[in-house]
């Protein structure tokens, strides 16, 4: 299992009942919570988000439609008993800003608070299942995309071979990752005797508020769901330039160049009410393109 | 027209499709706004109140489920391109919060916000409708409490009478204050001669987050309305008292004790998903008490 449920898929000023960003990320049991706008508690409420299993949450900037309502979520968790470690991804000030907002409520969490800031391009967590990678992306202030990365074992059983070579099902996660395996008369079972190649852990990049800089293509190059922002439609490109922000036909250019297989739009602006246009002009450059609907799951 | 929407019932975890706290005052044009939990922004937007309107915004204390989603309201009014000044009352440190937030977005607001830091008990603005002092009340931090009085003309115009005695219209707004008329022969119509007493200006107290304390008998003493927060049922007074809140019946008891004319119950726990016991048990202590429903607007 690994998908993508958009919780928030507006731009700054909530309308239309759209509401700021925000994404969980699902990876087998695992919950990765992407930006959190204000009202992210409610939609994760509405949309019956198991919270507990969030422990990792990535804030790609601090421009206040990604991440106010990031402390009443955390407090919440607090107020829920929530005892297991939280992990958060930003930008450096954020603890600042926690901390003040916690100090002055006289309120201390009943759980670790694991600030890990952001720095430097690479790798920011790395766990069994998944692992998340950070990139500059082009905004008017510090803003990071994420890429996420199922990992995957290498190998798959064959069950027929592993019976006639008598290997134990015990040793069958070991197989997985490619180990020989020596049987009670010490032979030596190759791994390539009883398994075959397994398919590759897939990939999601999310590269969160960005203009269009050619410079992304590399970091989401080959991505097999790729996020791209298209607050405007594609007859505003110097608007968009200005705001740092995309059009629908610069995200589908991204997608169509990286090569990725399947694109998904939001951040939408509040000019518009309907967003059938995105779907459509981006289609036109990229025809494997959906819009980033609340509510909805993206199979990666 | 002098009333009181509520925004926002619930108290800190949101529920039930309950809010946090926050309301809006109605007098004449002027809105009021108070307290601005998470989500007051979308509040706002559902049930139209026009936030042009909003010049004055006011904190009782800064727990989360009061203020955090006064960034969100602040920066899209921005967004929304207001100009004109927004006034904030608020406990001191609030201010050192919204500085941090706009520097770490590098927004610069298109309208002034000026702050004002709650220090003492006291009158915090008088206008020409209306004047809105506070006063502290019992809880776990800082809190502060706010009676909205609106002010209204002394004297009522008898149309016969001013006829009678030749008071030109253009003079009625200075009758309604008391003066005496002066009329082309020089003689003086004195002012009870034209007008009756006009009623006096009605108000409205809102006692924020507080365990029961009998201090606050005098401060809220024969508001036309009153707001009381009740977080729990009359069964819990020992967890209210722990956690600085107040019960359905501590709260009719405030207002049987103040003789206001009217009581309306907010702030409830997220543990009751029905609120119909706490009307019942407020009303056998005070029976004209209401429960503050979100959309609602109660008169004063």
């Amino acid at each position: 299992m690994f998908a993508v449920t958009i919780l928030g898929n507006n731009s700054a000023l909530p309308a239309f009942d759209r509401h700021p960003t925000s994404q969980v990320v699902t990876i087998d049991e695992h919950l990765l919570l992407v930006d959190c706008g204000e009202g992210t508690q409610m939609q994760i409420a509405k949309y019956k988000i198991r919270r507990s299993k969030i422990n990792h949450i990535f804030i790609s900037h601090l421009h206040g439609d990604h991440y106010f309502g990031l402390i009443g979520l955390i407090t919440s968790m607090g107020l829920l008993g929530r005892t297991q470690d939280l992990n958060l991804y930003a930008p450096a000030s954020l603890k600042e800003i926690i901390d003040l907002q916690l100090k002055v409520a006289d309120t201390t969490l009943p759980f670790a608070l694991n600030f890990h800031p952001l720095n430097d391009e690479g790798i920011v967590v790395k766990e069994n299942k998944f692992e998340v990678s950070c990139f500059p992306v082009y905004h008017r202030i510090e803003c990071w995309g994420f890429r996420f990365k199922q990992i995957k074992p290498l190998r798959k059983i064959n069950p027929e071979k592993t019976r006639e070579h008598e290997v134990p099902s015990s040793f069958f996660e070991r197989l997985k990752w490619g180990e020989d395996y020596i049987n009670k008369d010490g032979n030596i079972i190759k791994n390539e005797l009883v398994t075959t190649q397994a398919p590759k852990g897939k990939s999601y990049t999310y590269s969160a508020d960005t203009k269009y800089d050619e410079r992304i293509i590399e970091k989401v190059s080959g991505a097999d769901l790729l996020y791209h922002e298209a607050t405007y439609l594609k007859d505003l490109p110097e608007r968009a330039e200005k705001r740092f922000h995309s059009t629908s036909v610069q995200a589908a250019t991204i997608a169509k160049k990286a090569k990725v297989n399947k694109l998904i739009l939001g951040h939408f602006s509040s000019k518009y009410e309907s967003l059938k246009e995105f779907e459509d002009e981006a289609r036109e450059v990229f025809p494997n393109t959906e819009l980033a609907i609340e509510g909805v799951s993206y199979r990666v």
